[in-house]
């Protein structure tokens, strides 16, 4: 049985997200309709910031990666509790400044930004580049020079550690699109052109050695790797990193075969490996950062939909379509990626009809999940919900078949309120002349 | 060497399209920037239109399937051309409504529509519903009931056809999440059912084998499964249908390895078929109707990106990452798709450098196409072109990373205007309170 601290039953019966009555929710919103937990966003927070403040030290900062949700009222709720802020794109950037997120914050990632990029974060302000190739490092020093400021930079390397976890979401290898592979030379070779650029600020290094992460000692290696290039940089280049950015965090439950982690105490782990081998090597212990963005928000969000259809196709298989799909949520879709479905105007019914949660595009690829339990009951008009679907899921979101995105409704303190309205069929044609 | 009549290469060694230099375009719109070439869409739709007139007679109608890509200015298109369009949501009707298309040429499809959804294709004036099951016609009953008018359906049924394409749009299978099943008895009572309603009127059947068509007798199959479904039905249930809808079109060419296909000639060759076992059968001919939507408009689209940076890792792979990538073409991240990938603004110079062209997500998923040949001089601020982009591009495109939309200019001829503007960061938020 999947839990998590968030879900409950109430007494009729229904599914309760917060603490709140998912079918009230409905009632009042619609469907589909993306929830958000305020509290548990703040709750992963603090998990974070105060176990990397505690075992690596004061200078230690999460950054939420905001690419795994990004929409204004989640920046502000990030200013809040202290964090700093991954961003990808030129979008990201506008969105956290419309928000009042101090910029000085946050580290501005991509393995393709283009000039326009590279201006546009200047004049937000963005703190720190993590630059992930030659390329970008001279649009950099080109714009840097042009305002007469130096930018503070860390260079993107991959140590070639295999996480084995999905191929889509494993950036660490020696292969990757993103940054410069210690092992081919490249790393050090970018890192020496930085130091020669008179407007770049060299920090330190970034890495990411893939999302999801569970296996035991991924970010140990990380570590290691990170800590033996760094010291070798000392010693060849007499450059010192002061920061080092370890990349995203920890895996998320989706289902009841997901491990269920004590991050703090991983994290514990991990700063082990990392005071002994900067003690080892005489090592300046430099400030950590990570960049947690699934484990953030996922399980802070669920997505509540209205079935539309039931259909038994005997001796074949069963499917319960329902009112949204891979326009709201395209993981299944994209990476097979495996969710819990519940029944949520009907916890309490014995759940004894196995069938695929269907999508409403025309799409036969357009399922949400397959091979879910649901009550034999289960009709037109009854409300499902699938859990931890706080990351990527409105990041993702797409108007394939011409379908609206739904809202993000946040729940806090036994209330909601509309944090991104509801996309209207007016709001698809603005753009069209 | 791939090809396609609306490509060329002028005397600076520029790609064109629609006979318009994309180097041109690309500084005057920018980039990623996707350009559709009107005569070419307008070509496609007479070739279906001529071919089904010639071979299937006057009744005969292609629509176009509109999920391939939809803006309002298509419809007008579409409008012009004398075509049907087939939706598949409100954004869709409601888009064709804004351009003035009369949508009494429209047929709804979807697997589950929403009572929501149906009403908005009465107000709209939807001339036909194709509905997928029982929840369905037990909805369009009661909203028509309500307003007291008796509208068109036609029911979808799933032939058992496997087309040999990929599983993602394989879609006229008995396990399909699509209509109901002839094999299982259950398309007769879905017959049954409709029949029996007095506010829905009956025209005949659908079915869809699937996209990306190409195998020599896949429509041949379909048209004889269907034709005798009918001539059951009428023989059953004393009912005759009117209308034989056969869905999708057929198949693209996005490289050189698939083939070349004569429309006009194939069509001949399932017309041969139908009128053949018509006339076995004994049956009225009902009239035919095609849902072309890939067809009519990929090859009539072109994406173009600028280089960002290029990568060598000796011994590994090569990488040049663009200004876009899945979130505005993801069809290689969801299908593994291929295209055909051009230097638009050095065509006459050696391709030589094996690489993968990527996407600027964070995301290692996020490639545009692998193992392509560019110039070995390729480097950041060169044009690359996709090829054959026109369908599912636009359409699919997301917000991932908060990257905006690029805009869709049209071509012709050899004007360009915009038909969907570039998305800003201002629109990125404008539904963020």
């Amino acid at each position: 049985m999947f839990t998590c601290d968030n879900l409950g039953v109430n007494e009729a019966g229904h599914l309760t997200f917060a603490g709140q009555d998912t079918v009230s929710l409905a009632a009042r919103y619609g469907t589909p309709l993306y929830l958000m937990d305020e509290a548990r966003v703040r709750h992963n927070c603090r998990v974070y910031r105060d176990a990397m403040r505690r075992h690596f030290g004061k200078n230690a900062l999460p950054l939420y990666a905001s690419k795994a949700n990004s929409f204004t009222q989640l920046y502000r709720v990030m200013r809040d509790e202290g964090m700093g802020v991954d961003v990808v794109s030129c979008g990201e950037i506008r969105t956290a400044a419309k928000a009042g997120f101090d910029l000085s914050r946050a580290f501005f990632h991509g393995n393709a930004k283009t000039d326009a990029d590279v201006a546009c974060a200047m004049d937000c302000g963005v703190g720190c580049f993590v630059a992930d190739n030659e390329d970008e490092l001279g649009a950099i020093e080109a714009e840097a020079a042009k305002r007469g400021l130096v930018q503070k930079v860390l260079l993107r390397v991959t140590p070639g550690i295999d996480p084995h976890t999905y191929e889509a979401v494993n950036t660490g290898m020696v292969d990757s699109k993103f940054g410069r592979a210690i092992a081919t030379g490249q790393a050090e070779e970018l890192a020496r052109l930085a130091l020669s650029l008179p407007h770049v600020e060299l920090l330190g290094f970034h890495c990411h050695v893939g999302s999801q992460v569970f296996a035991e000692d991924v970010f140990e290696r990380a570590v290691d790797v990170m800590l033996r290039f760094i010291a070798e940089m000392r010693r060849r280049l007499g450059f010192t990193a002061s920061l080092l950015d370890l990349g995203g965090g920890y895996g998320v439950r989706y289902t009841s075969d997901d491990p269920v982690l004590d991050i703090a105490d991983k994290l514990g782990n991990v700063a082990r490996v990392f005071h002994a081998v900067c003690k080892e090597l005489s090592l300046p212990e430099p400030a950590v950062v990570l960049e947690p963005g699934r484990s953030i928000v996922a399980d802070a969000g669920l997505t509540l939909y209205t079935a539309q259809s039931v259909k038994r196709i005997p001796g074949y298989k069963n499917y319960v379509a329902v009112d949204g799909g891979m326009t709201d949520n395209p993981r299944y879709a994209l990476y097979k990626s495996r969710y819990t479905v519940l029944p949520a105007d009907s916890m309490n019914a014995p759940r004894t009809l196995r069938c695929d949660l269907a999508g409403c595009c025309c799409e036969s690829g357009d399922i949400l999940q397959p091979d879910v339990l649901l009550p034999e009951t289960v009709r037109r008009g009854d409300l499902i919900a699938v859990c931890t679907t706080g990351a990527y899921n409105y990041a993702m979101a797409s108007n394939y078949n011409r379908v609206p995105r739904p809202p993000v409704v946040m729940l806090r303190d036994g209330e909601s309120y509309v944090a991104v309205r509801r996309e209207t069929a007016d709001d698809l044609t603005a753009l069209d002349e």
